[in-house]
C-alpha cells in the first residue's frame, strides 16, 4: 500500500541507465533554474523606489535616479553573467561558487561560498513560497487563516515534482514561467510604444498609502547611504544568477554550450524586462505604495493597470507573477541538493546526501531542503518578510568568492585572451565584494548580522563533519597487518520456559556452534522442575544452565552469567538468542513481555555480544 | 545514573525472602486499607444534607431524618462488613469480590465485578486526590492555576510511595489518617458533650449560599425518591469497605484473623464518627451550603467551626481531613495492583501486570492505575466532582456480587451455623442490591449511565484477552509430535565495502555454518572491481556474490536474491547479518546511512530470516 501511494506521488524507479534522457533541453532548463532570477524582476524596481521614497516623492519623479540605478545593476548583471560563462565552460561538471572558490582559492573559501548559498538556497525558498501564496490569497481571503498550511503545502507540492524528476518538474513548471516573462514582455513593449506616442502617466496613489517621506531633501554622507541602500535592495534583481552554472551537467550535451546559451538568454530577458520596468517607472511617475497599506498594489501592477486597464491580461499577468514566485523555489530545489551531493561527496555533509534516489534525483537533499523551509515557514508564522535582508548578502559573499577564484585560475593558466577574461572576473569580484560590504553594512540592523554569525557555524560544522569523515577512513582501512581470523562462538537461548515458541530458537542454535547452553532465570523454583523434567524429553540434548534470580530480575543474572563467560572464554564472541514471539494481532503484543526487547537494550551496551531474535509465529 | 535515581525514588531491590517481612502489622494496615473508607466519613453527611435540602431546610432542621438515613447505612455497614469478615476468613488468599463472585457465581458474574471494582480504583484516586487537592488550593489560591499539575504530581508521589513498598507506605501514611480519626472522634465527644449539657447551634449560612428548594413541600413518589437519592449519595460512606477483604495476603499471619480485626476495627470508627456527625448535625440544625458558594464551607467544618472556633486543632482537624483525602487514594493503590495481579493469574488481563517488581509489589499495576488517574484528571482539567456519581454504582454491584456467593457458598458447604451466615450475606446482597438499582435509577441521567455501559466493555475485553491466553497457551504445549530436528543455516553478510567495520562480521559469520556468503550489493561498477582485488587478500576464502541493483536501492536485490535462496534450500533458516557501525559521539551517527536499519526492517516481514548486527565500535 504504501510503495502504491510512493509510486503515484513519485513515479517508478527509474534505472541508472535512463540518466542521460532526463537530461534537459534548454527550453525545459531555463525554467527549471532560472525562475529564481527571472521572477525578482517583479519586485527589484519596486525595491528601489520603496529604498528612494523616503527621500520624499520628487526624488522618484523629478529625477532619472532611479533609472540609474537601474543601469548600474543591469551593467553588474553583464559582468557577473559573462564572468559565469567562463565558469560555465571551466566547470562543466558544475561550477557553483563552492567547487569554483574551493578549487582555486583553498578549503576555507570554498566553504563560507557553500554556506552562504545554502542559505541563500533555503531562505529562497520560504520567502518566494511565503509571498507567492500571501500573493494568491489576497484575492480570497477567508483562507487567509490558513496560509501557513497553505504554505507549507506548496512546498511539499514543489518537493514532490522534484522528487519525480529534473525532467518532469521541468516540464510542469515551463508554462507559468513562460507566461510570465512573454506577458511582461508584452507590457513594457506597449508602455514602451505609448510613451513613444501618446504618453502615459500611472496615478499617483492616496498620500497616506506612501511610505513617510523621513529623510526629505538629505544630503551629503545621509543621500549617498539612502542611494546605496537602494542600489543594495535592486541587486535582489540578481539572485539567482549563478544557478545555470551550478546545475551544468543537467543539461543535455554539449552541456557547457547549451549551459551558457541558457544562461545568456536568461540574462537578455532578465536585463529588458528590468531595465523596462524602471524606465516606465520613472517616465509614468509611478509612486510605490506601502506593502502595508490597504489596497496595496505593486509597482508592477500599478503599471499594468494603467496600461491595460483591469482586464484579462491584466489578471493573467497577475496570476503569472504568483505563479513564478512559487517557482522560484523550484531553483533552490534543483541546485540545493546538487550541492549538497557535491559537498557530501567531499565529506563536508552527510553522505546520505550523496545518494542518487530512485527517480535519479538526490532525493534526500529534496527532502531537507522542504523540511528546512517548512520549518522556518512554520516558526515564522508565513511572515517571513524579515528573512529577506538575510540572504542578499549571501548571494554577492558567494559571487565575489567565485568571481574571485575564476580571476585567479585564469591568471594561472594564461590561456589563450586571458587578459581580457581575468579582467571581467576580477572587476565583477571586486564589484560584488562592495556590493556585498553595502549590504553588510546598510541592512546590518535589519537582520544581515544573522548571516554573518550564521556562515561561520556553517563552516565550522562542515569541517567538524569532515574531520569525521577523514578519520574514520583511516581507522576502517585495512592494512598489510590486518587478518582474517577465526573467532569461537558461545551461544546463549534465552528459554524462560519450554515450549512450542522456543523450540525453534534452541533448533536453530543448535546449528552455529559447538558451544551453545539454554539459559533459564529462575523466578519460581516450582516452575524450575517442571521445566528439567520436560527438557529430557525436548530440550535436544542441550546443557540447560539455571540462573537464580534473588530479585527477580533477569538482567542481572543474566549479566553475571555473560561475565562469567568472559572469564572462561575471553576472545569468544557470545551470541544471545531471544525467542520472540509474533502475535497473530498487533493488540496481543501488549499481552506479553516484553523481556525480551529490554534484554537486548541492555546488551546493546555490551561488546562482543551479539543478539539475535528468533521469532515464532502464532498463527490465529 | 538512571539506576542511581531509581534507587533513591524506589529504594534497593528487595529478596524475595524478604517477603514475609514487608507484612503488614494491624496498626500499619488500617491507614493502608482503611483509608478510602475512612475518609468517606468526611463527606457522607453533607451529601445526605445535601440530597434532603431541595425539600426545604425545615425538613432537615426539623425532622430527624438525617439521623434516620444515617442509622440505616450504619446498618447496612454492619451487614456488608460482618458478610465481609465470613469472606476473610473463607478466602485467607484474599477475597475480593471477583474471587467470591467468580469461584461461586461463575466467571461472569466474577468478571462484572473485577471490573466494577477496578472502575472504582480508578475513580477514586482521580476524585480523591482531585479534591484533596482543591482542599488544600483553596487555602493557597494562587497556586490554583497549576491544580492538573499539582494532582498529576501527587498522584505521582503516591505512586512512587507504593513502588517502594507496602510497608513504607503504610508508615508514610499512618500519620494524617490518625490524625484524622482522633481529631473527629475528639470532635464528636465534645459535640455530644455540649450537646448534653449547654447544647449549641451552627449559625446558619446567608440563605443564597443554600441550594434553592426546588421541590419544598413535595410528597409521595417524589418525596421517596428524593429520600432515597439522599441514602443513595450517603451509601458514599460505604466505598472502600472491600479493600480488606482484598488485601488479606498483605497481612501478618495470622492473617484472617488480624485482617478480621482490622475489618471491624475499621467499621466501628466509621459508623461513630459517622453516626456522630449525622447526630450533631440534626440536633445542631446544620444547613449545608452550595459547593460553588462563596465562602463555602463543608458540613464538618461548620460543625469543627461552632465547637472550637478557628483554633489551632481546627486547623490540624482540616488539615487531616485533606490529608486522608489524599490518601483514600492509597487504598486504591494497594488494591487494584493486587486484583489487578489476581485476575493476570487467571489470564483475564496481560500477564505483565502479575510480575512482581524488585521492592516486592505489583509495580506494573501501580504505573497503570496512576497513568489511567493521572489521564483522566488531565483529561477532565482536575474538575473531577462530575465522576463521583459514577463510581458509587460499581462499588455497591461489587458488593452484591461477593455477598451473593458467599451466600451460595455457605449454603452449599452447610457448615456449623451455616443458617445465620447465609442469611447474613443473603440479606446484604438483597439490600446492596437494591441500593445498587437506586443509584443506578436516581443517579442515571448523572453519569451512572457511563458505568452501565463501561461494564460490559471491560467484561468483553477480559473475556478476549483470555481467550487469546487459552489459544495461544494450547498452540505452544509441546505434544508427543513434538520433536528437537536439526536446522541447516545460511549465513548471509551484507558488505558494502570490505573495510576493518566488516572484517569482525565476516569473521563473526564464518564460525557460524558451513555455508557462509558474502553479499555486494553493486551500486557503482568500479567500486564492484576495486573490492573484488581486496576481498583475495582480506576476504578470508568467503564466497562473494556481487548483486545488480538497477535502481540503486538495496532492498531489491536482496529480497529477489533470498527468494532464490529459499529455492535452494527449502528447509534452511537464513541468518543476515548486518555489520554496524557504533560510533563515539551520537551526533555521528546521522553522518552514517541507516541503511541497515531499513534492511532489518524490511527482513521483519520475511519468515525464517533472521537478522543479526556486529557492532564495530569506532574509537574516537
Amino acid at each position: 500500500m504504501l510503495i502504491w501511494l510512493r509510486r503515484l506521488l513519485i513515479g517508478s524507479p527509474l534505472p541508472s541507465s535512463r540518466a542521460m534522457h532526463e537530461r534537459l533541453t534548454k527550453i525545459l532548463a531555463l525554467p527549471v533554474f532560472a525562475s529564481d532570477a527571472i521572477s525578482s524582476v517583479a519586485y527589484a524596481t519596486e525595491e528601489i523606489l520603496l529604498g528612494l521614497v523616503i527621500l520624499g516623492t520628487t526624488v522618484i519623479t523629478d529625477t532619472a535616479i532611479t533609472l540609474y540605478i537601474a543601469l548600474a545593476i543591469v551593467g553588474l548583471l553583464v559582468i557577473v553573467a559573462t564572468s559565469y560563462r567562463q565558469t560555465i565552460f571551466a566547470y562543466p561538471g558544475g561550477g557553483g561558487s563552492y567547487i569554483v572558490a574551493k578549487d582555486n582559492l583553498g578549503m576555507y573559501p570554498g566553504l563560507v561560498a557553500g554556506a552562504s548559498i545554502m542559505i541563500d538556497y533555503v531562505l529562497t525558498v520560504a520567502v518566494s513560497i511565503s509571498s507567492g501564496v500571501a500573493a494568491i490569497l489576497s484575492f480570497i481571503p477567508q483562507y487567509q487563516p490558513y496560509t501557513v498550511w497553505i504554505a507549507v503545502g506548496a512546498v511539499a507540492f514543489i518537493a514532490l515534482a522534484n522528487l519525480r524528476g529534473m525532467r518532469e518538474s521541468g516540464t510542469l513548471f515551463a508554462l507559468p514561467t513562460y507566461t510570465f516573462v512573454a506577458t511582461a514582455l508584452i507590457l513594457v513593449g506597449i508602455g514602451i510604444y505609448k510613451m513613444l506616442t501618446t504618453g502615459f502617466t500611472v496615478p499617483p496613489p492616496p498620500a497616506s498609502a506612501v511610505p513617510p517621506p523621513v529623510h526629505m531633501g538629505a544630503s551629503g554622507a545621509l543621500f549617498l547611504f539612502i542611494v546605496l541602500r537602494a542600489f543594495a535592495s535592486g541587486c535582489s534583481a540578481m539572485t539567482g544568477t549563478e544557478a545555470i552554472s551550478d546545475g551544468v551537467p543537467a543539461f543535455r550535451p554539449p552541456e557547457s554550450k547549451n549551459a551558457a546559451a541558457t544562461l545568456v538568454a536568461m540574462a537578455i530577458l532578465l536585463g529588458i524586462v528590468f531595465l523596462g520596468t524602471a524606465f516606465l517607472a520613472w517616465k509614468a511617475q509611478v509612486i510605490p505604495m506601502s506593502q502595508t497599506a490597504e489596497g496595496y498594489q505593486t509597482v508592477f501592477s500599478q503599471i499594468a493597470s494603467a496600461l491595460v486597464g483591469r482586464s484579462w491580461f491584466y489578471y493573467l499577468f497577475q496570476g503569472a507573477t504568483a505563479g513564478i514566485l512559487l517557482l522560484a523555489a523550484n531553483t533552490s530545489f534543483a541546485d540545493f541538493p546538487r550541492l549538497g551531493s557535491i559537498m557530501a561527496r567531499d565529506r563536508f555533509l552527510p553522505r546520505q546526501l550523496y545518494n542518487v534516489g530512485d527517480r535519479l534525483v538526490f532525493s534526500n537533499g529534496i527532502i531537507l531542503l522542504a523540511l528546512i523551509a517548512s520549518g522556518l515557514i512554520i516558526v515564522f508564522h508565513g511572515v517571513v518578510n524579515s528573512l529577506i535582508p538575510l540572504y542578499a548578502i549571501g548571494v554577492f559573499l558567494s559571487f565575489t568568492l567565485s568571481q574571485a577564484g575564476m580571476a585567479r585560475r585564469l591568471a594561472k593558466r594564461k590561456e589563450q585572451g586571458w587578459r581580457v577574461r581575468v579582467a571581467i572576473s576580477s572587476l565583477g569580484a571586486t564589484i560584488t565584494a562592495i556590493v556585498a560590504l553595502v549590504q553588510a553594512i546598510t541592512k546590518f540592523t535589519e537582520g544581515a548580522w544573522i548571516v554573518l554569525v550564521l556562515i561561520p557555524a556553517f563552516v565550522y560544522f562542515f569541517s567538524k563533519i569532515h574531520t569525521h569523515y577523514i578519520e574514520l577512513g583511516n581507522q576502517l582501512r585495512l592494512t598489510p597487518e590486518d587478518k582474517f581470523t577465526h573467532i569461537s562462538n558461545i551461544v546463549l537461548v534465552l528459554t524462560p520456559s519450554l515450549h512450542r515458541g522456543v523450540l525453534p530458537a534452541l533448533e536453530y542454535a543448535k546449528g552455529l556452534s559447538p558451544d551453545v547452553r539454554a539459559i533459564h532465570i529462575e523466578t519460581d523454583p516450582i516452575d524450575t522442575n517442571l521445566m528439567e523434567q520436560r527438557w529430557e524429553r525436548w530440550g535436544g540434548g542441550l546443557p540447560l544452565i539455571i540462573l537464580e534470580s534473588q530479585y527477580r530480575t533477569l538482567v542481572g543474572p543474566l549479566l553475571e552469567y555473560l561475565a562469567e563467560v568472559k572469564k572462561e572464554k575471553p576472545n569468544a564472541v557470545v551470541t544471545v538468542v531471544i525467542p520472540e514471539f509474533v502475535p497473530a494481532k498487533w493488540w496481543h503484543k501488549l499481552l506479553h513481555n516484553q523481556s525480551g526487547l529490554l534484554l537486548k537494550f541492555v546488551l546493546l551496551f555490551q561488546r562482543n555480544i551479539v543478539t539475535v531474535n528468533v521469532r515464532y509465529y502464532v498463527s490465529g
